[in-house]
């Protein structure tokens, strides 16, 4: 049985027997505590003991983070914040853990930690974040997956670079040093006889699903070769794009406010425990925070409309970094200053075309597109959409303008020749958005083994 | 709305507007009937039109594969096969498709398809069993999440080989040409400082999940860069790979027979179409292949026994291609003649070390280890699991014998030193699973964009 179990249903009285980890343990002379768990929920299991027990001396030895097995009654515990406990009744030591442990029950540094990682997850904080990161990605394939959506693994490998944004990862099946002895590299003798790399996004691809089901979305791994050394950058990371056929922008960000509330609200439902100890000991005020997004009605203004309002904050005193203009791309403080202007999420929609992916859907103007970043007080951007360009020579066109090669896109074109429609989707970084569910401040904390520059660790 | 919808509550007698693609267009002279879908189910809405409507003639030349929008009244249908069809009453091309559209309403070849893969799902063979890997997918998360375990995103770049499975891929941030140009590969200038690759599991990494969590799974993608041509090869395939705590080699047989009942059992409630689609075109007795799985009780039997049984064969007159001896691996035919004859999926259990993997958990008789290979009738090993061993000398003394280099593996050592226990894990290949679901007999169409030796497209 698990921990859990022991918090579904009534077992006082009852007797059962459990293995786990000592979390910690604290002797008395004719007594002791052993806070239990076996992993399977926040919460913990009081066992006590006394000298009542043969093996007293014994169990005063067990020391901390030593996997058990304890048989004992669950009763009525006198000890306050607890309803219960187990009154040991014996004890088995499965696997001791020697006194230089690193993970002793006391505060450690998230920096201590991050060199740690292999045993983060045992510790109450990060024992709540990763369980967090769990519950929702649950939440996210059964939002889509119960609106109808067919999950699409898009490749990891690709031979095509979306969008050439950021820098790639190459991937290669020959020998580096016999590359550098060639002194001329081959690609025709790879695996698969051409150049490769790994994905930046698997949203073009997520399209061609779009034109056959509806109703699509990505949730995997991509790659970023940047070598970017900030607390909201990770060379790989998870995302999530979901791409809907015979939907337009407005329809997408419908999509978008319903999945981040659902998302959210299944955190909030399903890991009350965890919530409550990041509220308490990472950020204050996150339950607080989670529940007005899920309160809510998402603001939605237009690009131009952003730049009116920075400018008027200017005309009224307020000094910018970065001189807001219009048909130019909003910087850190614009975002700060418009989600504490509405004091709730915002989607900026309409963007000038120029800065701004390919295949975004042209606006009439001819001067934007028809994008919409979410942006979300304290945190800034943490999804973005756009309806997709469904002509052929206007996104011909375009890809003609930015110079691309488009040979390699043939069958992105093609989608619409053969039954295109008005389609839209959005991406979500994972990673970003567990940063705004945990309150935690750094995205190595979200991801289990970080991958970041000069970081490659377990 | 959605297609789907129709199928889910009476509309009869209601006007309906939905968006789709023409599927198939018959014209009579009078009349017409449209095969209309949306993708968001198996099944097709007949549009029955005739020309009393104002735009007959341009509505007889919408071609397939158009996108259309048609509104009408939903009402019951004279046709066999089908209990209600929409009368048209107004339609709009959303979007029109020329004649030389790959995908007519006929039979493809496989081999067609894969080279149009970007619009291979529109059809309903490939609709049918990409839609099954997503239910299955959902199926997968569905059934850990609910037994409590926690999801753990495995790194996909990796400074170390787990068990040196296959090749690796290399990945590179310096730019290959100048590499060549080089003359010494330097890894000290790659952007994690060191030679990095793909994975090839996310086992060990779980490991230390497991011992947090005690119940965890990956799902993700992982890579071998073997240049292997065959019909069960890819280059890169998703992997399930769950790890329990507290558990041995039964109580995982247990769960893996549990796990595989539950999805396929899950796909057959909630494809019911699409199975009985594949049971009629792709692989006869489909459905009552896997009905049989879900009503039999898992055999268990040592390789030793096995062995016992091929050399019974041999002597009563079976002919071997390979023959069977104690303490070496099984080929394909054996398994195939196991499986037959218990005419059940069978655990083979308690393997020669030698062809086991370095982590298994030896045995007390010194020579074998406590590994679980699942071989299925039809299709051979499905899963393998295992014991791992948590014996830190026993262990060390493995990876020594084996002539590892231990340092890496600091980490996964120490889970045996800091409060270690009996742990168990197995692995799935997720598209040896479709292929099983789904009857289809090649990899490459079970996987949206297959890499395979010399294939990368899309």
């Amino acid at each position: 049985m698990d921990v859990k179990d022991l918090f579904l249903k009534d077992y006082i009285g009852k007797k059962v027997k459990i293995s786990g980890w000592v979390k910690n343990h604290r002797k008395q002379k004719e007594f002791g505590f052993i806070d239990f768990s076996d992993g399977t929920t926040q919460k913990h299991l009081q066992v006590v003991y006394d000298n009542t027990l043969d093996n007293f001396d014994e169990i005063q030895k067990i020391s901390v983070g030593s996997a058990i097995e304890v048989e004992g009654e669950i009763r009525k515990s006198p000890a306050k914040g607890q309803d219960f406990e187990m009154g040991l009744e014996s004890i088995t030591l499965l696997g001791d853990c020697p006194e230089d442990y690193p993970v002793q029950p006391k505060r450690h540094s998230d920096e201590f930690l991050r060199e740690q990682a292999y045993l983060r997850a045992r510790t109450n904080k990060y024992g709540a974040i990763f369980r967090i990161r769990s519950v929702a990605a649950f939440a996210i394939h059964k939002y889509f997956q119960e609106n109808g959506y067919v999950y699409f693994n898009a490749p990891e490998l690709t031979a095509s670079d979306c969008e050439g944004a950021g820098e790639m990862f190459r991937v290669t099946t020959q020998d580096l040093d016999s590359i550098a002895k060639s002194k001329k590299y081959d690609s025709s003798k790879e695996l698969f006889g051409k150049p490769v790399g790994l994905t930046v996004s698997g949203q073009l691809e997520a399209e061609t699903w779009a034109m056959a089901y509806k109703k699509t979305y990505t949730f995997g791994p991509t790659f970023r070769a940047e070598n970017s050394n900030t607390k909201f950058h990770a060379n790989e990371f998870w995302m999530i794009e979901p791409e809907v056929a015979f939907c337009d922008l407005n329809g997408i960000m419908d999509i978008e406010e319903d999945c981040l509330k659902y998302i959210i609200k299944y955190v909030l439902d399903n890991c009350p425990d965890e919530i409550n100890l990041l509220d308490k000991f990472v950020s204050k005020g996150l339950k607080e925070k989670l529940e007005n997004v899920i309160n809510s009605k998402f603001v939605r203004i237009t690009h131009k409309e952003v730049i009116d309002i920075l400018k008027d904050a200017e005309n009224s005193g307020h000094k910018w970094e970065f001189k807001p203009e219009y048909g130019e791309d909003i910087a850190k403080e614009h975002e700060t200053y418009i989600t504490e202007y509405f004091k709730k999420p915002v989607f900026i929609t309409d963007w000038p075309k120029d800065i701004k992916a390919f295949y975004m859907k042209l606006n009439k103007d001819g001067k934007t597109v028809a994008a919409a970043d979410l942006e979300l007080p304290g945190i800034g951007e943490l999804m973005g959409g756009s309806q997709r360009e469904e002509d052929y020579e206007k996104l011909s066109k375009r890809m003609d303008e930015l110079h691309m090669d488009k040979a390699p896109y043939y069958w992105y074109l093609n989608l619409r020749k053969y039954g295109g429609c008005v389609h839209s989707g959005f991406g979500i970084g994972f990673e970003r958005l567990l940063l705004y569910i945990t309150g935690a401040d750094n995205i190595r904390d979200v991801i289990p083994y970080p991958r970041t520059p000069g970081n490659c660790e377990f």
